[in-house]
């Protein structure tokens, strides 16, 4: 696409390359499942065939080797153009198979290491996809309520998460909960299930005004068992740490690349449309109209503007993080303020390039069978993601540089 | 609704609160109508049956005796906040039998006045439910390619219309021509055709984004024979006329009205569910929050913004038109970009306010279920409403301003 | 004014028509005094002699028998589009004669009335000008910190006031103050005082971006004594009472008023210009491009925007609360609401209606000797006006249509 | 300053750390530059003095040696955060001096190298400060109507200019003029000509809104004669080049860096202000709001977005053009509407940081005697500045993502 993002990396233009040609594939069946509301599982499946699920699994794991958090989030804008709903799962995929890698890299002598590198193994093998859960109601990201006990040589989850994008086609569900263990404060620990563990239910209510094939449905634990290796303590209940911020900040920058993706793919629908209309009565193209040709360039300027603003903060993850400078809390909000206001912004950006577009397309992107209108529902999922909506984002990224603790009033 | 707009007459006051009781009936069964995409033919029975239909109607025809352009507009916010696909069916009804009666009261020895009459008379008793259809593909309302060729007592018609909103429920469509007798320069037209007759086709294509109840078929003329007495010429083909202009500049108001009641719809919802929200784990209540607080503020201003604009352009309408000045094209034109200005910022608003409701709402307002969900695409129509697209109101009104030939540039 | 408000009474059309007049003789001067920063006292003695400052006096009192807001707030519009700054002195004097007149047809019997009506005589003749001082540094309009101690026959003031707008031209200022007396809850109290009263010294602080020419002084009250009469006690010190809510709400719309004025100016002076533009060498008018005329029209949008919607919240505070509606607390408040609705929407729309005359003006409005530019910051001023921020007017005006207690939090 | 761009070569890091402290010193002089309304020569000396000047002078010919246009940039942005009518002369001069040691990179043999390195090492020396002036009334950058008539030895120069920006301080003023030879097309050309020469006269004519001190004033050529070796031809008149394209393309972006200076400026000044504010009567500080927190938050994501923006138009510039890729026109096109996306943007983001710094300091920073308010001043001049105005920049770069000829139709 002219003027779009270009990866940093060899493993990454391989593997970018690899996602564009696969969500043209996608791209043939989106409405459909738009329609159906149904997750695509061979969608998945071809992922994980075709060798992209593998693309963030270091290659000495048989996987893509992409390690830079710009690179891993280019896949998930060419899925963004393909199919929605699939990059949204694909993206909760990636930030996971990326986190294992990460802990490797920084933590070869960690003790959860081997069975980390087990799973990338699997990962690069296309045997595993993974999907995460972690939204309930009425709490945030922090204050999860899913409640894990300690029981003998594992931990028994209770509780109800929702949001699970992609859990119709995962092999395996990462899930936040409360931990608690003797003589500890409460902990947020992250636990990974597979889909048909006892006391895992799915109950499928998604069905909402867009991203209708993400498959974003209700978890049920009930006494469900997981053993003690696919339980990672990551910090304190109720607060930022290092290990959740980090997370949190790859997988809001990957987030925000699906919703670039759908404004890319919305503008070259028009761009398409307006260069192949005909004359009207009079003679004249639309494509003549000063009106048509202002609004085409304001959704370039707008898309420019979200590439840009993605691109940097994703840069500087890498050039920060990667390099070793600021791996302390301070210097990690820092990086999660950027990468909210790319968040924010994109997403904002995002929904007005599909509003115009549908204007620019006159009636006819109204229309139910016209993909403009279904992306223009799928596009105003982004301000919803987590872990802050656009107010609580500004909150933050506002304390951030007031030099306040940057935690948000609920 | 606190706040919102009061109907300026005694008979205003009645009809308008007929509507405000038939809208919550509508209310209830809104939901399913948009999902099956089905028009509600029992919306307009009810509507003919209870005596909204005759709202327009002189009270000497039986009617309900509103003559102002305020009053009227008024029905279609308040069944805009019941069901705004039956809002703009009925919305043209009253178009045509507010003009009706305009015309029996401007010009009581029309050579057409008996006929017009009777007409009312039918709308006046419920008999008779009004459609309109002014769209074709590929031009626009000054330069329909629809023909109607003189016959012997009557006219000849072929083509094709879009858009024709109501057409499953209405006993007669009123629709554009391009008209051509001998020794006449080519007219632009209004003929209307009982949906039954010969030649006359409906074809149900109607599947939209949102608006889904609204039944807005394609028309097919097939050598359909019209009488005279049903076609009336408005002037000349591809320019603007008196008539057209009143009749165009009431419709804008009309249609307007209805996304500002699909915005105070949305408002009430969003204010309803806030108020009964519960407190969070934290203890504070969504409506405890500053941003909370101040969102649900830009929704009530951008409100307020909306009914006063509507209001004003209304009321300075029934001010000159109907008190007799301007009665000249340019005074209409001056009218008219009022209109277009209402349209063009109240759809706006409109849109701004569903889309902070459903920011507002949490996550929840996204669901299919939701109502605001279903809301949030209705009122995404309104920029595409007839005669003029935002752009194009840009530019009408900016001519009118500088006093330029107000055509719009196509 | 092409669309512009027309007065709602025949007192209103008289006084309005004047402030227009005068406004033309203010015009030629307000540039000189923007670039000397001077208060103009010719133009206060002007509105004196010329019976402009008697409008809102009632008839029976001398004066021009303006009782409706709607008619009052347009004298300040009037104004607004010759000189601001004078504007902004006017509409104070305006709003305390108003509130005068508004006391006697309220409260005839009042112990105070004699000396309000006395006063008013005096402002009929043309003898007084009024103006206010309610701001001081570090505190808002409720919780003034100047105090007034009670001694023999009248009060001590000690305080510093300051934006003490009009304070050079005035005859008497209004201030408020904090009052206490034996056995009573701290009081917020007006007190007129003229500016030589011993105790009373205006320091010349006013150096601004814009609005150079308003005289918004510091005052320094210094053991001054202001006589029993002329002290009055509106309520509790801290909270709103009902002749305080009345008294900001007009006010604010009449502030509002002056920036319509300057919009309107602006608007009239860039279509002039337009009007008037040569052919460029290509042989185009800049009026024949359609970036020139989308961006007027726009500006025409947002004027009928601003008009209508400060009309509709006159309206309803002549309607509800002159027609006895509404007088409790709560009734205010929403009028107060719609007030800051209007008051926050108009300014922002005021200033991009410059930003875009200045962009549309080509390079010559950045000039400084082009009154654009002088426009451009003086409309900066209006979100600055009392009692609320916009920050503060979308909370409150929330927590209004949330039923919360519409205080600000501060 | 935190989150701020970075140099990205050694030469650069080294040249921006110079404009940074000079940029401080000259912030002490800002405000009397701007009340005084004059050029500073001691700031066009103190540039040249210190070394600042000779930055984009290769090193070979003496000097800073910056080569790549995102560090060039990066001068006018730091030169903004301390005086901008400073930083836009002194854009000129990087401009005009980068292009000379690109034409050497590029085009060692040019018979007017030799003149050029002459250029460049007095440069280097510090002896020769540049400006630039290419606008006139009534025309645009394309079509000059200064006439440059071949004379013996040389040509003549009649016409008028204006905003010459810098030239009190300069030593060569470039200036675009048509000329015209015997028996080829009229061509546009750049002379390079004293201040001092005969037939040139500078008329200080320059008294603006904002960017007061830039001396921005009209240059007079009355039969001035300028040597062969002082003038290039670049192109047809009428027409882009690939030189001229070039050329205006850097100094986009490098007017461009200016604007975002002044915003980052201002956020510094709101953010120190607010972090030092007192406690109100409440007890609660100005960062213990919510609404000053988020309009906080607003102005970094708005600094994010511009900061990220304009980078990505330079890197792209550098990747491309430096690298030898789209050397062709249509490739330059790509360039210049990415610069002009990010002039567009940034310019608007700017200028919406500096009205929200202003409303978030409170009525202070509407005084005159608060930077804010020079700077929200200074700000406004952005969209102004040549080739394109925002309006005019849509429909550019909207033609060159719909593959039209990239003119603009004035």
């Amino acid at each position: 696409m002219n003027g779009g993002l270009r990866a940093q990396s060899v493993s990454g233009r391989r593997c970018v390359a690899l996602a564009e040609a696969i969500a043209q594939q996608f791209w043939k069946s989106a409405g459909a499942s738009d329609a159906s509301g149904t997750f695509s599982k061979s969608n998945t499946a071809a992922m994980k065939e075709q060798g992209l699920y593998a693309s963030c699994v270091p290659e000495a794991h048989g996987g893509g080797g992409i390690d830079r958090v710009f690179d891993k989030t280019l896949l998930s804008v060419a899925l963004g153009r393909g199919c929605p709903s699939t990059a949204l799962a694909a993206n909760m995929h990636f930030d996971v198979s990326w986190l294992m890698g990460d802990l490797l890299r920084r933590r070869p002598d960690d003790v959860q290491a081997p069975m980390v590198a087990g799973l990338l193994v699997g990962i690069g093998n296309g045997d595993l996809a993974v999907c995460g859960s972690f939204s309930e109601r009425g709490t945030d990201l922090l204050h999860p309520q899913t409640q894990a006990e300690k029981v003998e040589g594992g931990w028994c989850l209770n509780g109800r998460k929702m949001f699970a994008t992609g859990s119709p086609g995962a092999d395996l569900i990462g899930t936040s909960v409360r931990i608690r263990s003797a003589g500890e404060a409460p902990g947020l620990a992250i636990a990974l299930v597979p889909p048909g563990a006892p006391g895992l239910r799915i109950e499928e209510t998604w069905d909402a005004l867009g991203m209708r094939a993400s498959g974003s449905h209700d978890l049920v634990f009930d006494d469900c068992i997981v053993p003690d290796a696919m339980v990672r303590r990551l910090g304190n209940w109720g607060s930022w740490n290092e290990d959740l911020l980090r997370f949190e900040t790859i997988s809001t920058l990957g987030l925000t690349g699906v919703f670039l993706g759908i404004a890319e793919s919305a503008q070259q629908i028009l761009v398409d449309q307006l260069r192949a209309s005909k004359p009207s009565a009079t003679g004249r193209r639309a494509i003549d109209r000063y009106s048509i040709q202002s609004g085409v360039g304001s959704n370039e300027m707008a898309l420019s503007t979200a590439r840009a603003l993605l691109a940097r903060a994703c840069s500087q993850f890498d050039e920060r993080v990667l390099l070793g400078e600021d791996v302390a809390l301070e210097g990690l909000h820092a990086l999660m303020a950027e990468a909210q206001a790319a968040k924010t912004v994109v997403n904002r950006l995002a929904i007005e390039i599909l509003d115009r577009a549908l204007g620019l397309s006159g009636g006819v992107g109204y229309l139910a069978r016209h993909p403009l209108s279904r992306l223009y529902r799928d596009v105003r999922a982004g301000p919803f993601m987590q872990p802050y909506s656009p107010n609580e984002a500004f909150e933050y990224v506002g304390k951030v540089a007031l030099e306040l603790e940057p935690t948000v009033d609920r």
